[in-house]
This record gives structure tokens, C-alpha cells and sequence, in this order.
């Protein structure tokens, strides 16, 4: 197994991406824009590897194991429904791969907590998250982690939102101090890969589709579901007539066209006669069903189709895993060797 | 191996110790007194399993790895030269068990980051290393990895010094926390045992013997070290003449006869002739030094031996790690599925 890896790696000079999902929850239109649609591109011109991070899901659902079992596999729908092949990209799952766990516990005496304190992603997401002083210590150890992953597949890329930067940032200065040690460029350094599209808002208007909002669309949604959120969707509270001149900024309807109706064009004029007036919410709302209901027709068809059948993602899993587990432990063995770490024979 | 292990540990019924050394150095006197001594009688009566704790000695030596390196073999010479059987106790390398690494992680997500920053133990510690806020993360989360440890290897019984005490109570409420949260005893809790012999102080009378201070006596010493070593022994500095009365208090030719002679009756006349007056340092010295050379040599000699086929220690080790890995793997196995995470298969 190790002997076919590092063939293809040698072989294989596509740059490496590395990206994936804590699976809490069943994936969105948020993550399809943000996302997932990028990585179906992506799987074409690069080494794409999805890890579906129960173990980090873990740092802030320890209390709630059930959940991101469950997500796994949900998770590993949505990858397989909105066209991520399992073929040209390797689906693993984190908390099978216990070299990433080694490499964790390894780097972490590589960064002090103070540094880890200072970190603005995880300052923000402790804020978010209400842990005050009593923040896991998992939670705070995970830009760690996420190091351990990133040099693990010995990614090039990693695509993240504005807001992890600080996270790249982090897996750098510890690559960069292990190589400094030994002397020699035993990791590789990333970059970060900031999507075009920046975050999708809920369907009401607030900075972030999330499942726990209840402001999300999921790329499971039925029809019925797909219609009563559009109908729920933020507009402009002031266009009160059809033929008030409404705003385009900050309506929702007008930031979901811009964001997945295929036809540009006739979005600018939609834009142009809405801000003159005489064009009524319920048409937009009906153009919005009707892109979302083609964008995600299919996917849920494919999603159904796959649900049938779990063993089958169930075996995709294991054989990504299995590929990964492989790489990653070749990085642990040689990181270890690097830094002159005991093996059985070493003097 | 795991069904032999399985039927190994429903059939044998002796209580499970766990113990180790961060392999920082070679052992001394300290570590004869302290603990190998007990070692040896407690693998008679008990299941005992050493852990050569690499990883945890990376915790703060994460700039000097081939120091971790080199004492991993030293370290297990000391452990054969003095009477540690392998066919009784599992001699086993930290950082070739990844459960535990697995295990560490998850219970990180259990302990709160103010919780280990409370603990006494790691407070002292972190005063002694001199790290201020400059700790590393790995150095503040290793009371976790400990609890790892001890979990893993489902130990009963924990020796500990005194100082200590509190990484055991924070094994235990990690245990009791994932216990609590799956509803039956997935994690078993665990007993420090605190030993008969406290701290053996160094050669100059200060409170600790330790490789850095230069006031201890390796297993491995000479003749002629354990001469030179003698000999600079802190005394009563005011027993200037034989003939003067002098302290056995803190004299460590006492302190030495007390924890190395076997006999305690004649060291009993020697303290009350000392205190009458009349007896000199240097015949005291003398016997020490005789009592150290019939304790060590037959150890050193068979260091000697055990040194030169490093690979048989190497076998030994291996083989006594694939025992431990089997062990802690399915400990993490159990509180995998006790918590309800994610398998391959699993709905």
C-alpha cells in the first residue's frame, strides 16, 4: 500500500488540496456557493482530499456524539450528490486516521497556550459559542489539529473563509519552527484559498445560513421546503407596493439570484426595474424557486438515490480512508524521523 | 491478538498497575528507592505494565528529541539490569501506541482549559521549568494524555508521588464524566499508590536527586563514580573532629544507610555512636559506599551485558508494545462505541 503511494505521489504532480466539513449537520446552499461547487471544479485540476472532521466536531460536541455520527454519512451525501467523485477526489474520515491525532499531540508541544489564546479564529468562535473560561480544552487545541491535517496530506491549497486565515497562518508558524529545528523542509507550507463568493446569508437576511438559525436551505430540501423558505425570505421591509422603487441591497432575493441564477442579464434588469418599481416580490420569489428547484432537483434525486444504499458510501469511506490513512502516516514516519524521534532499532 | 488479549484479561484477575518514566536520562539512586525497587516485588502479585513515556517527555523537550531518543534505550537497560522481567511486565514505547494519542485528544474535550490550568501539579511544574506564559500547549494538556494513559491500560493502581496526587483525581473525573455521560462504567477509575520511601534527596543534601543538578548516582555508575559521589556527601557541617557529637537529621551518609543498608540494626548503633561522638564521617562514607557497590554492581554488570545486544532490548520492547497497542486499542474501541461515534457501517 505504502510502495503504490508514494508512486502516485511522485507521479502525481497536481497541486494538493485539502479542504472538508465538521458534520454536524446535513449540508446547505451555503456551503454549496461557499464551497462545495468550487471543490467539484477543483477535483478536475488538483489532488482533492474531503475530510469529514468528526474529531473536530468533537472539540465542541462532546456532549452530543450521536449528532456527528450521524453526519458522517449525511455529510458524505451531500458530498456525492452535488457531483464530488469519489474516483478523482479521496472522501476520508478524520477520526480513522490516528496519525493526524499524533501529529496533534506532537505539534502542540510546538505552540504555547498563549499563542493559542491569541489566535482571532478561535477568540471569536469561543465568543460565538458562549464557552467563557470554560472552553474545552479540545476546542482550544484545534488550530493544532487542523495543522496536523493540513501537513499531514502535505497540501498546497487550503480553501478556507476570510475569517480562518489566522488558522493557515498557525499550521505555517508551526511547519516553519519543525523545519527550522530539523534543519530542513520535512513540511510543507500552505496557502490559503479564499472563495470568490464570500458567505451566503439565511434566507432572513442575517450574516450566515446555519441549520441551528433555521434560516438555512438544505441541499436535501424537498420542493415544499425549498418554496415555504423562499417565501420567508428577507426582502426590502419598505417596498410595500408593487409599484414602490424597492432596494437590491441587502434583499435577499436579489443576493440568491446573484448567487445562483445562471442567467446574469436578465438579473441586472430584474435589478434595474425592481429599484425603479413596478416589480413585485412574489415574481422574484417565484424566479428564485424556480433556479433553486432546478439547482437542487437533481442533486436531491442523486442524494435519495445514494441514501438507499449506505453500504455502498459506507465502502467509499473506508477505501478513502484507507488511501489516506496511508499518507498520513508516511508524514507522521517522517516528521518523526526528521526530529530523530525513537523507532524500534534507533540508537 | 485481540481475541488472546481479550481471553488474557477475562481470565487473570490480578489487579493492573501502570507505571513509567519520561525517558529524560538514565535512572539513579532516586528512582531505585522510589519505585524500581517496588516495581520488581509488585510484578509478582500484579499485572504491570511500564510505559517508556517518550511522548510525554517531548511535552518539554520538544527542542531536543535525540535526548528522548537515546533514554529510551537507556532507560530500559535500567529497567532489566535491575530486575524487571519481561516475561512478568509489559515494557512498552508511548509513542508507538496511537489509542493513546486517539484517547488524549477526546478527553480533551471533556476538561475545561481553566480546569488544567488549576491543577497544583502542573502549576508547580510549570514554576520549576521557568515557562511563564511561554507553556507549551502539549506541556499544559498532559494531564489529559496521562489520563489517557492509565485509562487505556484499565489500571487499577497508579504509583505516584506525592506531588502528583492531583493528575490522578483528574484522571478520575475524566473517567467519571464520560462515564456519567454514556450511563455504565466504560472507563474504569483508578488508585494512586503514594510509596513507603518518599523522595531520596541527591548526594549534596538538596530535596531532589536529579541527572541535572549533579548530585545524583545513575544505576549505571562506577565504582569510581559511586567513590567520587560518596565522598562529596552533605554531612554535619559542624562535626568538624571524630570526637564531636553530630546530627544524623539531614546527614545524608544516614540518609543513605537508612534507605540502602540492609542492616538497620547496626545502622541504628552507628546514628547513636555518631551523636555520642566519636565517629567519623569517613567510616561512614566507607560503608556507603560498600553498601551502594553490592546494591549496584550486580546491576551494573548486567547492564554491561544488556548493552551490548541492544536489539534484543529492541525485540523486547516491540514485542511488549504490540501487546500494549492491542490493549489501549480496544479500550478506545470501547469508549468509541460507548460514546456513540462514528464506525463504518454505523447508522
Amino acid at each position: 500500500m505504502t510502495a503504490v503511494m508514494t508512486a502516485n505521489t511522485q507521479t502525481n504532480k497536481r497541486p494538493v488540496i485539502l479542504t472538508g466539513d465538521r458534520p454536524t449537520g446535513p449540508l446547505h446552499l451555503g456551503h454549496y456557493i461557499g464551497s462545495l461547487k468550487t471543490r467539484v471544479q477543483l477535483q478536475d485540476t488538483h489532488e482533492q482530499y474531503l475530510l469529514l472532521a468528526d474529531t473536530q466536531a468533537m472539540t465542541d460536541n462532546a456532549h452530543d456524539p450521536d449528532k456527528v455520527r450521524r453526519n458522517v454519512l449525511e455529510v458524505a451525501l451531500d458530498y456525492l450528490a452535488v457531483g464530488i467523485d469519489p474516483s478523482k477526489t479521496t472522501i476520508t474520515v478524520q477520526s480513522y486516521l490516528p496519525a493526524l491525532a499524533e501529529l496533534t499531540l506532537m505539534y502542540l508541544n510546538f505552540v504555547t497556550v498563549s499563542r493559542l489564546e491569541r489566535n482571532p479564529t478561535i477568540k471569536e468562535e469561543i465568543q460565538a459559542r458562549g464557552f467563557g473560561r470554560d472552553i474545552p480544552a479540545g476546542f482550544m487545541c484545534y488550530p493544532a489539529a487542523q495543522a496536523a491535517d493540513i501537513t499531514a496530506f502535505k497540501a498546497d491549497i487550503v480553501p478556507v473563509g476570510e475569517d480562518q486565515a489566522p488558522l493557515i497562518e498557525q499550521t505555517n508558524e508551526i511547519a516553519r519552527r519543525i523545519n527550522h529545528q530539523v534543519g530542513r523542509d520535512v513540511l510543507k507550507e500552505c496557502q490559503a484559498l479564499i472563495p470568490k463568493f464570500g458567505r451566503l446569508p439565511g434566507v432572513d437576511g442575517k450574516a450566515k445560513m446555519s441549520k441551528s438559525q433555521g434560516n438555512a436551505i438544505a441541499l436535501g430540501a424537498s420542493p415544499e421546503q425549498i418554496k415555504a423558505a423562499v417565501h420567508s425570505m428577507y426582502t426590502d421591509p419598505d417596498h410595500l407596493k408593487v409599484s414602490d422603487p424597492g432596494k437590491v441591497e441587502g434583499n435577499m432575493v436579489f443576493t440568491y439570484l446573484d448567487a445562483f441564477d445562471p442567467n446574469t442579464e436578465e438579473v441586472e434588469e430584474l435589478k434595474a426595474h425592481y429599484r425603479r418599481g413596478g416589480l413585485g416580490d412574489m415574481v422574484l420569489k417565484r424566479r428564485v424557486e424556480s433556479v433553486l428547484n432546478e439547482l437542487l432537483g437533481p442533486i436531491r434525486e442523486r442524494r435519495e438515490q445514494l441514501a438507499k444504499d449506505p453500504d455502498y458510501v459506507f465502502d467509499l469511506l473506508r477505501e478513502g480512508t484507507n488511501r489516506a490513512r496511508a499518507i498520513t502516516q508516511q508524514t507522521l514516519d517522517e516528521v518523526r524521523e526528521a526530529l530523530g524521534m525513537f523507532s524500534f532499532g534507533s540508537r
